[in-house]
């Protein structure tokens, strides 16, 4: 078979589970994404190329449970775990977000250049896969930091293929990125260059790319277009929104309705304070909670008239930065109950338990959405929030998150290390009249539904050469 | 009394010490600096304003024991520790060195505006002083990230004034600079643009203070000029070298020449890999030392070949990140050797203890100096070795100090988190011939004596207007 529309990614649109009784159950990823292109893959007009990532997802590749139009990559467990936690997670990530604790991290020594084989070699499975399954001229989407290499490893094998790559992660200033070992930082950027064209959420993160193309690698860089080594590439901005009709579709299904009441008693007649974030250091809920807390101190007034719903999932405990991180997530939350809490009024309940009907049930909910990543390459949390409000929701929000660029005008923008003024905007947030919130809202659904999947994967098409 | 000549520094050309008898024993400052302006100062020509650091500095000013053109500020003792220890360094300085673990430092909040108010007042004093004591149209070099405010609020007080301002410290790209609270990143730039001429060791520095003052403030930068609300500030660069005859001459002392037999019978008939350091995060001596390791574990023809002498003197024992960054320097020099030494061979000697003419006659016995900071405005270990090198040393040398500028191109330049690289780095600077490492290392003396202290001050004081 080959197609002329190939996606590579490292989750898929499908995973699997064990379902307890030996079988296996299917589980499609959320996101209008799949929706987009799910359709397309199912009548052979598109391929989905994506990694086995569990036991699970092996089983269903041997026994042929992964449905038509879906490719999944039986990789080697160990090089799997070196490129996509060490690499990808532990490296990749670490560096777009400026994470690491410079002092001690990265260390760059015997270990890396093995995980850095690792990498390259995953990326080239990818690469390979797509080589063989695409049509002459075919257009092929690379995703994210985890194949950052693929691009130029399937122009070396197909050199008649239209490839694009895009982030969905920030990128790094020049300074920071160069942290990397000198031949790792080149060959990402060699890596992605192999593409036609690159894609990033916000002019942001495309210009510190080319910033950094520039500076490591002697690029020249005008008119929106890289040029290194008479190779061209276009650098370009498509900001991910949302399908607003599909996700009130799948919000006014039973399992989310179904959580309305014990949300509803929790709350009372008390304002919602709501975040939903993976336990991410990136998004930086200990800072969240303390601007909660600052808050609470500040104007008293909010005492037993507010409550805050943290929703924390678990990601990444494989690292142990996240696991002890989402220790100090619990730490403080409890703090702040110990503080403030009187009969009948927590002030903050902690969920870590992941229930996305939960989620999509409290967006309904929500007077205040708070997204304060320290950096963020889009945040769909911040476009879902107002899409989801029917009264309309005030959206705290960090500057450092790409959605900024689109929400910020009516937004109440922050500094995320800034725990004072998170705690203002929260004050500003919570004693916006309901008209003018109802009005800001409305302007943020605009914005955040100006991009639906289906026109950001046209764009990313359209960004392509001429087939 | 009112001089043409002003400097200020937080910390000045002499400080004091108790006696143990009740008196007070002056200690006169290190560096060419000193010496180059002492003259002027003890003959009424310019005055150098800092603070009482200690109580026996404050002792020395009560009883007028501080010499002719030096004015030592007495402050109070809270709003010293606020204004030095927490703004100063573990805000400013850990911003222009990209030294914080982001995902829990920095956090801003309450305590933040009354740091904040203790650092403009410290500023302030300065500005006070440096009105009063300044005559009509002086020239007032005001140094380093302690007073970034102090020359705009000088030109409020004495427009007649011409105000340089000198950062011996990196600047941060504004992605890193800009997690500062909006207020307080705007009054250090603000600050700072109220001199007319601001100096920096390194053009990238000087690019990212200007890349901040258009981002932040949005000002212009065009032809070395920031220009912003009609104010004009004219950005330089000039890296501070080293008077050699002056260094040789201290070396040649009694003190210095009586360290040499301890070293030499410590060092033996093996090479010298050497390194001096404060014990600050930024200078990344755990790396160091890891990369040693790799060099022993590499190449172990290295082995009962080579000593590493690291001088890591005490620094900032105020702040808990650098009492833990102490513990795991020690930690990792004794891991090197338990693991390679044997009789008669003790791999690492690690120095704790501050010796200045311990240090200045083990630089003439090394024959690798390793300075690998993470990130250094300029570093002038890396120019003090090769000048009192009777051989020549071999320089490894981390390409994010600003000494890399003038000496990378004899220095072996090295990526300071690449502990791989810079194992490589020193194996090739032991394995270089005699001739070509002291042919090396001559022009390392010359790019090092470029601009020794007494030029570097007329540098400065030639970016003013005209008076």
């Amino acid at each position: 078979m080959t197609v002329p529309l190939l996606l590579a990614s490292n989750r898929g649109p499908v995973s699997y589970a064990e379902d307890g009784a030996g079988g296996l159950v299917a589980r499609r990823g959320a996101g209008g994404l799949v929706s987009a292109v799910a359709g397309a893959c199912a009548a052979g007009g598109a391929l989905w190329i994506c990694a086995a990532l569990s036991e699970a997802d092996r089983r269903a590749v041997r026994y042929g449970k992964v449905p038509a139009g879906v490719h999944m990559l039986e990789l080697d467990p160990v090089m799997f775990d070196r490129a996509y936690n060490r690499v990808a997670n532990a490296t990749l990530w670490f560096v777009s977000h400026l994470l690491f604790d410079t002092a001690s991290e990265p260390v760059f020594d015997a270990r890396t250049g093995r995980e850095w084989e690792a990498y390259r070699a995953y990326d080239d499975a990818f690469a390979a896969a797509l080589a063989k399954e695409a049509a002459y001229g075919a257009a092929v989407l690379v995703q994210d930091y985890h194949l950052t290499l693929t691009p130029q490893q399937l122009r070396e094998r197909r050199p008649d293929l239209r490839i694009g790559h895009f982030s969905h992660t920030p990128w790094a200033p020049p300074e920071y990125f160069c942290l990397l070992p000198d031949a790792v930082a080149r060959e990402v950027l060699l890596g992605m260059l192999g593409a036609d064209a690159v894609g990033f959420h916000s002019r942001r993160w495309a210009d510190a790319f080319a910033r950094c193309c520039v500076e490591v690698l002697g690029a020249t860089y005008a008119d929106g277009i890289v040029t290194h080594e008479g190779r061209i590439t276009r650098v370009s901005v498509q900001p991910l929104g949302i399908d607003p009709a599909e996700l009130r579709e799948r919000a006014s299904q039973p399992d989310v309705q179904g959580r309305l009441p014990v949300l509803r008693e929790l709350i009372g007649d008390r304002q919602l304070i709501l975040r939903i974030d993976r336990t991410e250091l990136s998004k930086n809920i200990v800072r969240g909670l303390e601007a909660y807390r600052e808050l609470l101190r500040t104007w008293p007034q909010w005492r037993e008239k507010v409550v805050h719903l943290a929703f924390a999932y678990p990601s990444r405990h494989d690292l142990p930065e996240y696991r002890e991180y989402t220790g100090a997530v619990q730490r403080v939350a409890r703090e702040v109950n110990e503080e403030f809490a009187v009969e009948g009024w927590l002030p903050v309940h902690l969920e870590v338990r992941d229930d996305y009907p939960r989620s999509l049930a409290a967006y309904s909910l929500a007077d205040v959405l708070l997204v304060n990543p320290l950096r963020d390459g889009m945040n769909l949390v911040a476009k879902e929030g107002p899409v989801l409000s029917p009264r309309g929701v005030s959206l705290v929000l960090s500057r450092q998150a790409g959605a900024a660029d689109e929400l910020g005008a009516d937004a109440h923008l922050v500094n995320p290390y800034d725990v004072t003024q998170t705690a203002q905007a929260l004050h500003e947030a919570l004693s916006t009249p309901a008209a003018l919130r109802a009005k800001r809202s409305a302007r943020l659904v605009t914005a955040a539904t100006a991009l639906p999947p289906a026109a950001w994967l046209a764009a990313q098409l359209a960004a392509l050469p001429p087939a």
